[in-house]
């Protein structure tokens, strides 16, 4: 999952941007719902806590995941997450948009971090292929027809683009584009590119009120990573 | 903090209640920001995770912190954070409340959880007392002067009713209610009562759809206190 | 009408909770629009103004119904409205909940109590059993049946937990979430527990602006039942 | 005070435009907070039952007060509030209005009425004289020195036309537009204007859901001024 | 098409109400899209800006279209656009109201309209016949059948009160209140009234801020009537 | 002016990105106020019909101006505008963000483009120097200090990051952010940036339904420049 994201990353990418993708070292392999997402923000945040690395920016690969308040907390470099980056795009190319998500239960989820975000205003509906996940695993033809009928759905309910509501697709944004008739985000392409404007703009996160940096204290067990050593 | 939140609880509690204090195994002993919320939500859902022990209902008793989702798909008795809890219970005694916090880092998360629980409509004002922390540690009193200041600039901006923006201050809104004249919720006490009140009418969490049952499956590192050991 | 509901508040209550029931001495029996919901609430204030017992608090049980604000404004102690009692309960239970009510026509009449309340932003629906008033009392199957029905309309449309939009129901509840797998809310059981919870916590209506007392004046033929005599 | 509006209704009137002035035959002489407002309703309604002439259309003329949908449900005659005349008219003379009202404790409940006529989008401000019943009284010229500064207050707060939050003062919208150099709308007069255009337009209030007329049935002790003889 | 929306200002003008339509001397003849929304507004200011008549008011009888906020920084007299004179008007009629527009693409265009007008609260739908430019001119039937058939889609998502989405189409309202059995708003009507209302009361548009004059300076080639000579 | 946007443009953009500087052949030099926007608008559609070069996007460079939807229409590739790249850039960076503009007329234009584009929800607030046009050419000291006070006004309303409510004076969001310690967003690199990303992603606007191409007739009279010859 982490490669296929990686390589949609660097097909975005202009030549001169260098992707490193991290995989969190403990917490579930993907994220389905509340729990997971929790988890994986933690072990996202360890993951920053701890890297030794260099890097101008960060993408959050995770779609309508939690933690990127914290990523900002902790880092100066910007931070843009894929839901919001495909939520910021969108809403350029056309008068509402729409999300495609993969299953029923994440609608609730994507719709609180497009809220935090300011971007249900141009939102015009959230819609999932109603597969269960072993149903999207089962086939992948399967999986691209209820894509693109859940997309379907999102355009008559007033969208005239739509964002993939996950990641690790790469690719299913042009299919879906070209069988709809309508422009298709994908959220880590759009990431990737408002991180790059960003960068070449020098702008950093505000550090002067919610986004200062964390206090300097002690934090028991943590980073995690650290401590299973 | 844990002992002073549960003495709150108990006496907040009906004399059949029982309150059992958990304190997360790892992670911040105290939550400022964003970053260590995030930590704390994974570390308060480990302890969820692990728990041998039975209960009805459960109360998260941290002041804008995140989490109270995960914890909804986990379990299916109730979950009330004091947030919210304090946010509903001010809804009914005045036109609009406010809240009042310690740092003035944490109001744009409040915000956030507030919006996401929909109660920003009935919030008139989010204040703080504009102490650091080191400040607020220092003496009691000056706490106390503060809270009240900020109580007083929230009814200002049209707050009649006033929430305590943090837990573990148990008795602090009395002296805030006598000093200003308006109702002040504490979030711990109104979770109790929410919590006992749901227990009452046999209501527990829905499963049919954003808080479903996490799925069945393999997370690595997963809960953290386990694999500590 | 008031018997029923005085069952379903006692089953609600804690044994140490004594509920009284007190009917309106004027005007309809039973409300259906806002031409009677504004004569009930004057005729229920009539009754709050000249009750002679005592009393720790107040439940307001027309569902959608005006007056809540003037029973806060003649009153001290906590009053809580069935409407927005169950809807804050509901909002703890589910990503967002919906209103079943009777006829069509009380849609928007019970819209506009929830949207004062502050209580929309969590409202998916609000949906009626399109049944006349005369069908209503003609089957309790048939009723029951076409409340099914209702809820299953605002499931699809996003709710996760219901709330039972009439009062005198009593049991309705139970068996449609036994139909529906959700929790369903009955607003008189869950004003009862906020009212008790309030009452616990000391808590009572803020007196500094909007709920003020009303000003000592003369109103002329008013209370109407003293006149009457 | 029935005369007074009566005069400004007049004065806004068509010459072929008849103004019947009717006065409420029990419950408060003038209305200040929820309580008075809701028995205010009742009695308007009562009137309006039991008014035995013909007319073409209703101007409602309690700022922020209720009732105004009974009467759309009882009659098919357009209704017209003014709280929500005067919000209308302003929002097409300035880019965001204010309104300015005698007592504090009037702006929940004139927001209220706002929020339910949609209105609250335009409006920049409520501000209130800050004095109570008995200094109103005490001067006019007073009065309309804290009317002029509650004024200045709102066009600080981003208004740019100004509506009178009260009935019964005439004259004073022209003296106060004077001072401040804004347009300042009389409700009376702008709900004048509004039915006649409704009258002449042949619109009436819709019948079809929300606002069909009550129920056939009987209604104990209704209407009181009937019962009282 | 400027005769038409002018014996529909005639017919709801009071006789002593003079009404002078003025056709843009540049630009499309009827506007579809905002690509012409943009140039018809441009032309429109061109001809409030070199008109030499007087006048009391202004009705801006494109809906959906731009530019009354250009017509209300030049003028100082009322400025009144039919698509919020529309949905003013339509606001006090019914609980919720909905525009019924001829082409799908124009809704978003309306939407923007209302929206800044502070008039989407209360809008409960925008719906549209569907059919393209040529299927209306080809029938005048075909297109007053699809107009019902829209106006039923608005009600069914809460509509109980329909404007008319369009200019031009005089007496198409009145057969739709006919067969729908709500009242039907024509905003050349409802503009005329409103303007009429607000001469009456010697109400201008305020000049304080948003509105105020434009700036004294030179606009090479506009207006541009003047330089095509 | 344009010369000043062009430079502001291509520091901002890749070197491999080749930026063409239009200014519309007729209309205001510079556009303060609605009436100046809207002759601006089609001022530049004009520009844009007639405009015989290719190109791969459209920034729009007119901060508060309209217009952008109109280009959307006519064109297929990206267009984008600097009020909306400024607040979508700039919601990236902190909770809230703040615009910093010159005229106090033009806050409540900029407030419209930002409701409409669907950023005023991260919006803390819209803030003025205070400025009347000939103060700001007088003094290019006083001018900045200015912006700087409008600044800090914003911050204080809950702004983390400000956005440069104007085009045309490149280097000062340099100067600000340095000053305030908060990160200055300039729209026209911002729009660069995102219309360089969109491009880079292959993304263009929606076709299917508000942003279709214009139809084909007959506009007598447009494009203006072309009649003028």
């Amino acid at each position: 999952m982490t490669e296929t994201i990686r390589l949609g990353a660097v097909a975005a990418a202009r030549p001169d941007t260098e992707i490193i993708a991290i995989t969190p070292s403990w917490g579930p392999a993907s994220v389905e719902g509340f729990y997971e997402s929790f988890i994986a923000a933690a072990s996202m945040l360890d993951s920053l806590t701890t890297y030794k690395g260099k890097f101008d920016g960060v993408v959050m690969a995770g779609f309508g995941e939690h933690g990127r308040e914290g990523a900002r907390e902790l880092l100066d470099v910007p931070v843009v997450d894929i839901t919001e980056a495909a939520g910021h795009m969108a809403s350029l190319l056309g008068h509402r948009y729409g999300v495609v998500t993969t299953l029923d239960r994440a609608t609730g989820q994507i719709e609180d971090s497009l809220r935090l975000a300011g971007l249900m205003d141009t939102c015009a509906a959230i819609t999932s292929t109603g597969l269960g996940v072993l149903e999207l695993e089962e086939s992948e033809e399967k999986t691209e027809r209820a894509f693109i009928e859940a997309g379907r759905e999102a355009i008559k309910a007033g969208a005239e683009v739509l964002t993939l509501g996950c990641a690790g697709m790469s690719g299913l944004q042009i299919r879906m584009a070209k069988e709809l008739g309508v422009p298709v985000v994908d959220g880590v392409g759009a990431a990737v590119k408002l991180v790059e404007g960003l960068v070449d703009l020098g702008l950093k996160t505000s550090k002067i009120r919610t986004y200062a940096y964390p206090l300097d204290k002690a934090r028991p067990g943590w980073p995690v990573s650290e401590h299973k050593k």
